[in-house]
């Protein structure tokens, strides 16, 4: 049996109770955290928070999954994971290798940033169109794929959701709105200017989380606390839309009146 | 101080550990059930799982605020609503009129089918477009808007999650598969046909849940158990999208070679 436990978003706090009973009666406890990580525990501290040896995987030995299905032919294996646990396709891939081994699978379901963002902001998640992820530029490598997707929302008048790599390190909000301006001056289908809104999300499910609406030229020099953020793309505000970014994450009142 | 606290899919064991706490220390537990309802336990018996006095509200109590803000403004109140807190406009309205008279709010957020239905499938959440819901048709008013909301997320070949009503009871997937049929005949744009590959998502979170994908002229009569269910109409697929739908969800081993 391989059972994925979603760890949720901040803390050891928000694991389910279900999920803190699959882990208490694993034979096996493994962690995943390079697809995505706690902001509130270090992976390594997180097996005295939780009262159980876990075993840290590297990515590789998560991604050919030998040890994984070893170990759950014939025991009980509990994977942990942040956020929901199918989020990451590198999950499901294990799961299907899992199955086709004839090993049954569960999954323990949590929170994601997919529906936490949207809610601290106050944005309608089914008005969300594709999300969209954004990666380092890299030496000779700058991908604007992210650019068309958010273009396609745009256009559908839909908001994006923008989630910002982890890798090597978390990208900030403020990297981000520079590399989405980069882009801008690639492509030049005026998406982004200095006076397009924009809302910032900083560690979701935080006791000291934040969400902040403003024009991105005031919010790239803004100061948003430590990682992890994300960012969100406002399309077509509803009026409560709009009312919700002006009470609960700042914005300008004068976006009432559009 | 106004506490929304997600109970997330199931049962109360999907509450997190935060949420619990949350509700332990409150002064009052008001609860919600209208806009989504947990499936492995009636309302009345949250009281004693929960081992709390809540008070079930009204659809009106709910939407008019007054005595959640009333009691907010003095005590320590949580409301507790299935899933993710803020995936209903009236929650996201209820915490700007508390924010507004200078309450304080919290979100404890949970799992939701928005991304659990997407993970039991092995579908990319950063392939689905708008979320639709699909209302039961009343008499001489049949919405087709989700149709139209469909159409766009297949062309640009994304999938789509299908929310289906549970007001005054929740629909079935068999429902919904005839009423996306009658949408068809209405509209005829070539959206839905018997060979139309769909995927059905019953009792996301529960121990007896189920994936299923198939043709539509096959499962519009198939046995999905009790509620709830959820559609999803995949858009294009990965081949590694492909390979988990037919081995997680039974889909038939020809659409690996499309």
């Amino acid at each position: 049996m391989l059972t994925f436990v979603g760890l949720g978003l901040y803390n050891t706090e928000d694991l389910t109770i279900r999920g803190k009973r699959e882990i208490e009666e694993a034979d096996i406890v493994f962690g995943e955290f390079y697809t995505s990580r706690l902001i509130g525990v270090n992976p390594e501290d997180l097996g005295e928070a939780l009262g159980r040896e876990i075993k840290i995987l590297s990515r590789e030995e998560v991604e050919n999954g030998k040890l994984i299905l070893k170990e759950a032919k014939s025991k009980n294996v509990v994977l942990i994971v942040a956020g929901d646990p199918m989020i990451a396709t590198t999950h499901v891939a294990l799961r299907v290798m899992a199955e086709e081994r004839g090993i049954k699978t569960k999954i323990v379901h949590n929170s994601s940033i997919v529906t936490a963002a949207p809610g601290m902001l106050g944005l309608q998640q089914y008005k969300f169109g594709r999300t969209v992820s954004l990666p380092f530029p890299q030496e000779n490598y700058f991908p604007t794929s992210a650019y068309d997707f958010i273009k396609i929302n745009q256009n559908l008048g839909l908001h994006t959701l923008i989630l910002l790599d982890i890798n090597p390190r978390p990208m900030t909000a403020n990297e981000a709105m520079k590399i989405l301006l980069e882009m801008e001056e690639k492509k030049r289908e005026k998406i982004f200017s200095k006076n397009t809104l924009i809302a910032v999300v900083a560690r979701a499910g935080a006791p000291n989380s934040l969400a902040r609406a403003g024009y991105l030229g005031d919010m790239i020099n803004g100061d948003f606390g430590s990682p992890l953020h994300t960012l969100v793309l406002p399309g077509k505000l509803h009026f409560a839309e709009a009312e919700a970014l002006v009470k609960l994450a700042g914005a300008p009142e004068e976006i009432l009146d559009k």
